[in-house]
């Protein structure tokens, strides 16, 4: 089956807004196995939504759209949608009565009473399989006649994703009696290319698995999809092929759908019993903000000091004067006094640390923008790495520190493997 | 002028990457009065790119392109777009020696050489505009027959957002008598649907400058734009205007032309030579990168801590044991502690704490998820603000960080306002 995505909607159009469901959506019917040729972005305008679902249905069976189902004037996709189909709108009661609730629920006074504009959402064209939105008010809906097939989902993507995810994707693969299931093999420190270099032949000899790159800033990771006729036969068919990955570039990958690394270092310390500290100075509290942001992460975290002054490095980390003289803030020296500072405060059993030179000011020719140095202390594994993470671009302050957050993050991962 | 924008890459079809380069393009274009009415993708298949340029240059005069203009066999707008207008590709030497030079500079050993399909980037249209690429090898460029014009521009952001702001947007407007300029109002504390509430018909009532509204995760700005025959006529036409929306909501107003309430703050900060110091439990350090990610931000910041345990509180910032055990770590009482006892080590002017429950779990029917407690201690001002973060929706971890993250930074803003 051939799908388009179109998604509607006048900001999107003139850029206000980043345009995040088109990739989750092309990434979920890809990985069913729906081929995605076009997607388009078209304005609240009823002419030109006409012109552009005329188009898709000439090249495609399937459209996809997200936006314009919500309460005012302009949101129009669900009625063009039933102009095309010749459908008539009827009130859908199920949809009616969950917008009642949640105005009854979180709006109060004067806005409990949902407005006649509202109730516009419980209209569906007749026939169609309505989808529910338990994470806004607007239903999502699907409308087939013969092989076309449009689905329409809201716009915000905190209900778009639940919605294609839980709903429209099994709706999707109804018919299907093949079953497919993906393992995603997460890798740090080997670039795309080369990943794709080393396994070219590989990936291109394997029909049924397939292996799919996929590129993230500063990290990649390899998706293997079989289709069988059960989850079990599935698993049975990736189990040799994440193997022989494994074999090949098994040093690069820090873990199998753990889906970030952040996560994964969470769930490796909780599962060694560890603690980690952190002392931060050019990343200015990334390493942690990244850490935290894992559910349960207090378990495995309890103290990060941001030392953005030599003074903070001195009176809160204890690196010693002499070494800030001596070395500088950004040296190896300084680095590993900020980690077995930051370990010995916190009580952690690692302590990691970054020091480094973000930019656009402040290199030197001995000691250049992209300079930094990440310290390790621990029982287990103690040292500290050199690490030039500029490319020679301009504004690269945000991917100096990015990258250096990474960086921090695998270090704390290996240092805990050494445990 | 009407446009559209065309984003060719499977890598975008297949959703392994966000298109934000159509979001860059399209407001660019939006601000220099260019109608933007489709945004398209397409992978790297010939055939369809060809219809795609074929369509498009049927409802639209100008097309801007991005991508596919690499080394690799599959790179294959350039051509693509030749043989729409009818021109043979011919060797332009000043890319190739761009070529040369950058391999030379940041490849070594065998890669200094350059491979023969890298040359292929330096083979252009006849008759085509050359924009050449200071953060990357393939050149951009331009071809125009009658009142069609292509734009093509290469797929990375870091090179594409440059090569469009400096090279192609005063390309497009070379014709153009009037000059455009604009002020960017940014705005904190009010939603976008209050703040068009109370300018719509302001809004409405205006042509030349005209006012748009802007949506950004829990901000928001106006962009008001005048269009004049110089620069000094546009700046006396958008005085008058921004004193006006000053006037209306001048309390929400943080900033104008200031990107970001970190860069206000880090401003702020030095305009009244101030320092601040952080304590955070629930944002993590979030509060701390967002200063650090600000240029020269080490003028008004030295020192963070992340005291995510009860002990980081009480050992690094002082925080009572009796406060925590009375009113545990997410209170009023604790968040106040937590601010002084920042202010106090790291000697800064404002101390500025974070405190509450990001969830999904340890919530309870007293502390909800989402309660938020943020202290500021000052000379000039000592509050503590308590914030009900959760819309009752699944997945908030990171709304409430971030929302909680942005208060703490508006808070620091009011607080240097008071010296």
């Amino acid at each position: 089956m051939n799908a388009e995505i179109i998604c509607v909607g006048t900001e999107l159009l003139l850029g206000d807004v980043v345009n995040t469901n088109a990739v989750h959506i092309a990434k979920g019917l890809a990985a069913a196995g729906i081929n995605v040729y076009y997607q388009s972005v078209v304005g609240d305008n009823p002419q030109r939504l006409k012109d552009s679902i005329r188009l898709a249905f000439k090249r495609s069976d399937l459209i996809v759209m997200t936006g314009g189902l919500g309460p005012t004037y302009d949101d129009l996709t669900k009625e063009t949608v039933a102009e095309y189909f010749g459908r008539k709108m009827k009130l859908h009661q199920p949809s009616l009565d969950h917008l009642n609730e949640v105005f009854n629920k979180f709006y109060s006074g004067q806005y409990k009473k949902m407005t006649e504009n509202n109730v516009k959402q419980a209209y569906m064209p007749r026939g169609a399989v309505v989808f529910d939105n338990k994470n806004g008010t607007a239903p999502g809906l699907a409308v087939t006649d013969g092989n076309k097939t449009a689905v329409l989902m809201p716009g915000p993507p905190r209900e778009m994703v639940p919605m294609f995810d839980n709903q429209v994707l099994p709706y999707l693969s109804r018919d299907s009696k093949k079953v497919l299931v993906s393992k995603n093999i997460y890798i740090f420190g080997m670039g795309e290319s080369a990943v794709e270099d080393m396994l070219h032949d590989y990936m291109l000899s394997m029909d049924n698995p397939t292996i799919a790159p996929y590129a993230r800033t500063g990290e990649m990771y390899l998706r293997v999809t079989a289709s069988a006729d059960n989850k079990g036969q599935a698993e049975e068919m990736l189990s040799p092929v994440v193997d022989k990955i494994q074999n090949l570039i098994g040093d690069y990958i820090y873990g199998i759908d753990v889906g970030n690394l952040e996560t994964a270092v969470v769930r490796k310390l909780k599962e060694k019993n560890l603690m980690v500290g952190t002392a931060e100075s050019c990343t200015g509290g990334w390493v942690s903000k990244q850490i935290t942001g894992v559910e349960g992460s207090s378990e495995v975290f309890g103290c990060g000091v941001c030392a953005y002054a030599n003074e903070t490095k001195i009176k809160v980390l204890g690196v010693k004067k002499e070494t800030l003289a001596q070395f500088g803030a950004v040296s190896f020296e300084t680095a590993r006094e900020m980690a077995a500072g930051i370990r010995k405060i916190s009580g952690a059993d690692i302590g990691i640390s970054v020091t480094g030179i973000a930019g656009p000011g402040g290199g030197t020719e001995q000691k250049p923008v992209g300079l930094v140095y990440i310290g390790i202390d621990s029982k287990s594994l103690t040292e500290t790495l050199e690490l030039t993470l500029s490319r020679g671009y301009q504004n690269e302050r945000d991917h100096i520190r990015y990258t250096a957050t990474l960086r921090a993050l695998h270090s704390i991962l290996r240092a805990a493997n050494a445990f």
